[in-house]
């Protein structure tokens, strides 16, 4: 799924930076969106507030859903919680002496679809907040949002007077979950299902099957869990639970069943549905594997009939997701009977043959009431009416599949496990702006999905690379296309992380646990300024320098450290603010001091740190490049504040010690600071070529300094 | 079952006061202990250690029970993550390269039973460990012991060369979790019994009814749960999985059905049980309510028999416990049918007709095939051999019942929720040193349980309230009587709270959460100064300052707080260092100085920090005390190392001031500084009388100062 997709992913984010998407601008004229994440369609903020000051009453009137009273009463609780305000949810018919009142228009069925209503309307005046929707789906989005809008200042929490009017651009906004590679519990996924509640995620799709681990219980065929799992898989009462409770939310769960690559674990149990003979054995290692199913073998064909006849009466989502991946064909060739059925069909390749297969498939998945989900591979002509593809492959190959009439979602550019920033996410929309197509083209592209996959990613670090970059893809999914601020974004993505972790994520609480096994018990503040300024190598690179399989712990300094470093960023600012100030430099400088002081110094306690922790002894050169690019920080605002030129052997050893530092090595983190210092030395360099230009020269090349995109770390 | 235990609780504490065993005092000789906790009967280190440097592999030889692999697995996947390690296990019978080897005698029941084989012996070499026991239950506690054996320093991670031999003092080692007053999720009981397992207890005491709510499904009488629960309840698959996951940590589940008190949730589904006519509503509110079971109804007795006959083949345990605490006959007295019952049948007074209950209610509990617990209440002459006893009355109740012949478990002295020390529970020993019993009589002490009563405990605050402090209970329960070293099981908790984070429980990672909660999201390192120095108040007095009920957020300053300081711990310990140097006053003067000074500075960043929180609404004068005893602090310093005497107004000034600070103020918190700042401010006063006095005059003065036990501050 992933080795190859990272290239077109690379493409993609050129497209994207060369589009203008990538930067941070802030929209013109924006409205104030305060903690509201995704932005709603419509909000406008009025004078006065609705003072949060007794016990919180909420009134559900008009259709009494069960479904609704208990999301009511779970935003009851979470505003208890938060408060310190007792709080309780009545039906009823009589609002007026409630405090939030929930009017909903019809009752909808139990399990959400694709295109349900899930608009909204919220009034809050200096007394009362009105929330009101034509379904149930769509109070639960308000009420999310109605959580959002709670505010603390001296004279204690508030609803601001707003109206807000709202409903999706996209139908289907989802999240992929791969426990294939390393199994995600159910007290996990459940609590990922309430995180995207909260930021109004519809859909889970549930990646069970993989060459690491097929995850699900199969009641008609048990060798495929009991043999292909290492005991972790889903029960099947799980798995109704987990829908039931995603339900309860407002989000559909699609399940997918990988074929006819990724599959090895099932070969563990079913050998002869393999293209080769076997035996198999669970697969430890990652990467693009050979076994796939024989799509030569009738019995290949009864099989998936009866196994996704179980799964299709297990699921109730109307969508089936069968893969379609990476098969690579590599066993089909060596496969002398596979090789005539070819010739005698006049199947010409392994492309040909792997069409031949998903039709078949596609059959199966249609007779059993179902309509077929798959990657990008599996597009063809011969496919029934009504098929979604997910597509890695990019904006372009699922607009050119819009014009076709094909519907599809975009996956490639949210990638979760790529360790990119939150605004590289956010630049990327599914229907791209120059895709030239019709309203009715358009429709076809119906949103798209963020995915998690886990070969680097473990139950304890999950939360962590999904959230809260995650709430920036949803906004994207969600708002307006003309929502577009990326420090505003970044700004509600901090809020947006308390409250997430209100609900019980760990993305922040995990980090003192694993810095504390990190050191073994001892002080980790230390420890903890070298983690605040690291980040996991991007894409794939963490696999070529630090190889892991399946069994091995995810318990390092990669695995401690957050996808995005906010103190780099942070930092990156503080260094834009001061080269803004060209030629005096002082904008920021004490604070720019102060974290490079901090840099600088650190070099003792962690080296006293890392000698006595066996788990970072891969962590050595970082806290000694950290320490070093803190020096030469301090160094270039030296000499910026002084004016004072530096010498060409300065800039040159300085620049070689960044370049250093950047290659990637064994800890397979990066310093995320590296860039912010680089501009630091270039802008100290160039004193002496400025020292005696005019004011606006120095402005304008310090500025182009300041913006220029220095070459990435580790690339 | 908590307002008035607390007073036989408080008595039960000065005796073990007086009788020494609350100071800390190192045992004579004691052996090395590292991390084990608790400490082993027999552990004899030798020279030598066995590094961990490749993948380590468990090999289980003889008997291979299903849950004993399951036990190698799990501890090599904790390993695992520990030391970076891979891990793997293997059943099989050639043991000469595995890295630990693991014999087991023969195969136990798959649930644990009292009484249980539980000794084991372990013997690392500088190549391999191996372990030995006669059941699973033994291999497991073997397990927990190689576990914490697992060390580190700049050679990486190894395992010291040791000899083990180890039984339990005690067969009966439990915690008793109240999930009737706050309902505590699946999730949240399975951490626990990692835990408890990892400290070797062996009982789950689950206390599943309550006024506040009946916890657990009842097919026969689905009104108990479906109306008495908010919905919050455990499903019988939900408690068949609990008991299958503690059985599996060789851990027995005792249920109880408490009555004929503490019922009131029973009866808002089935008000025809209760002594007056109702109707009923779940008990919001804390303390002893007045609706019983009418225990002259024959009707009840065949509700009870058939409910406990439900509950009897849910449980396998041979214990079945029916409560019998705090029945206050209130409702009995107002019943006219059940006074003339009463004279009818010669029973004189309430007591005698709970009495008259219990007999009954035994009989059923013996027809179902189970022996009955509870608590001291039950005790009367009619009940049948093999009843026991919980008291919560005190060590002496518990000896004057074993001489009769009663099995029993001490409780009193080990309420978690009382928020006391780790070194007061610590002190406390279920047979008493002066009990004066036969060797038989002392074999009725089977043991004891912590019990943690929820009236002011969540399921997010409820790992805090349990862990660390319920370890040295632990040790208490398994390991000689002869351990009582108090700085040591210290040091060592500092060691096994790490072990339990690791294992996935919360006591410290919810910190960061609930400060960030209670600070939205603002900066929280002044708040953090602040918790670190408070404690919730004591015994009930919580509930005297800021009264709550069921619906109350538990989200405040006092829930943050942990049950015991560790910083006022250390910086008491600085003070006796100090004060024990007189009359130089210097050993520990810098490190005093700077924790005042942090305590004094800290009021402008709080202040901030409070006054945009308005769940921080009632910590205004904490900060403010904070502050100033910080300063007083600071001056009785300096008086001290400068020796020039303070006046008489300084000394009744700040006394003062530290006795206003020690009043129960609505934050219900205390600051557990102000005993060493007493002990600083007394010393310092103490200057002018010993001005002139010899060395040996100034030890012997101060030292009585740095041993005095200053007045407890909130009563």
């Amino acid at each position: 799924m992933n080795l190859k997709k990272s290239i077109s992913f690379l493409l993609l984010l050129a497209l994207a930076a060369t589009a203008g998407g990538q930067t941070a601008r802030p929209t013109q004229g924006a409205a104030r969106t305060n903690a509201l994440i995704p932005v709603p369609e419509s909000v406008t903020f009025k004078q006065g507030r609705f003072p949060l000051k007794n016990r919180f009453t909420i009134a559900v009137t008009a259709v009494q859903d069960a479904r609704l009273i208990a999301a009511c009463d779970r935003v009851g609780a979470r505003l208890s919680r938060h408060t310190g305000l007792e709080c309780s949810t009545r039906a009823q018919s009589d609002s007026g002496s409630a405090d939030l009142v929930v009017r909903c228009g019809s009752q909808v069925p139990q399990f959400p679809v694709l295109k349900q209503d899930e608009s909204y309307s919220l009034e809050v005046s200096d007394r009362q907040a009105v929330l009101s929707a034509h379904t149930t789906d769509g109070a639960m989005r308000g009420l999310e949002t109605f959580y959002q809008l709670i505010e603390a200042d001296h004279d204690g929490y508030f609803l601001p007077a707003v109206t807000v009017h709202d409903k999706p651009r996209f139908p289907w906004r989802g999240l992929m979950i791969d426990s294939g590679r390393h199994f995600m519990p159910v007290s996990v996924i459940k609590r990922q299902l309430d995180g995207m509640a909260a930021v109004k995620l519809n859909v889970l799709h549930f990646h069970l099957t993989e060459d690491q681990g097929f995850r699900i219980e199969s009641r008609k065929f048990p060798k495929l869990h009991e043999m292909g799992s290492d005991g972790l898989y889903y029960t099947q009462d799980e798995i109704r639970d987990i829908i039931a409770y995603a339900a309860d939310r407002g989000i559909r769960v699609v399940p997918e069943f990988d074929m006819p690559g990724h599959s090895t674990s099932w070969f563990v149990g079913y050998p002869s549905l393999a293209t080769l003979p076997g035996p198999y054995k669970i697969e430890r290692t990652w990467g693009i594997m050979d076994p796939a199913f024989d799509p030569t073998n009738e019995a290949v064909y009864k099989f998936i009939d009866e196994f996704l006849g179980e799964m299709a009466a297990l699921f109730p989502d109307p969508y089936l997701h069968i893969g379609g991946d990476e098969s690579n064909g590599e066993h089909w060739s060596k496969n002398p009977k596979i090789q005539s059925f070819m010739k005698e069909k006049g199947i010409k390749d392994n492309v040909s043959l792997q069409r031949y297969f998903t039709e078949r498939v596609a059959a199966i998945v249609t007779k059993h009431g179902k309509k077929m989900i798959g990657w990008d591979e599996i597009l063809s002509s011969g496919l029934p009416k009504g098929i979604v593809v997910q597509s890695w492959r990019g904006q372009e190959s699922l607009a050119e599949a819009a014009k076709q009439g094909v519907a599809g979602i975009l996956s490639s550019g949210y990638y979760l496990d790529h360790m990119l920033s939150a605004a590289q996410h956010y630049a990327v929309d599914p229907l791209a702006a120059d895709a030239a197509l019709t309203p009715d083209q358009a429709a076809n592209i119906l949103g798209g999905e963020a995915c998690m996959w886990t070969e680097y990613v473990s139950e304890e670090t999950v939360d962590s690379r999904i959230w809260p970059r995650l709430a920036a893809i949803a906004e994207r999914f969600w708002s307006p296309r003309s929502i577009t601020d990326v420090d505003d974004v970044y700004r509600r993505l901090d809020l947006v992380s308390l409250e997430l972790e209100e609900l019980g994520l760990t993305h922040e609480t995990r980090m003192g646990r694993m810095l504390r096994r990190l050191t073994n018990g001892k002080d980790i503040s230390a420890l903890q300024t070298l983690v605040d300024v690291v980040e996991p190598m991007k894409i794939y690179h963490r696999g070529e320098n630090h190889p892991t399989n399946q069994l091995s712990p995810l318990t390092r300094l990669v695995d401690a450290a957050r996808p995005e470093s906010l103190t780099a960023r942070s930092f990156v600012a503080l260094v834009d603010g001061l080269l803004s100030d060209a030629p005096r430099f002082k904008t920021n400088n004490d604070q720019l001091v102060a974290m490079l002081k901090e840099w600088r110094d650190i070099r003792p306690a962690l080296d006293v740190t890392i000698a006595t922790s066996p788990l970072l002894d891969d962590a050595g050169p970082v806290a000694r490049d950290l320490s070093d690019i803190g020096a030469a920080g301090l160094e270039a605002v030296a000499f910026l504040s002084s004016a004072a030129p530096p010498s060409k052997e300065w800039r040159t050893s300085r620049l070689a010690l960044l370049e250093k530092a950047s290659k990637p090595n064994s800890s397979a983190v990066e310093l995320a600071i590296i860039p912010g210092v680089r501009q630091l030395v270039i802008a100290a360099a160039e004193i002496p070529e400025l020292k005696n230009s005019a004011h606006s020269e120095w402005k304008k090349r310090v500025k182009l300094l300041a913006t220029e995109k220095p070459a990435s770390p580790g690339k």
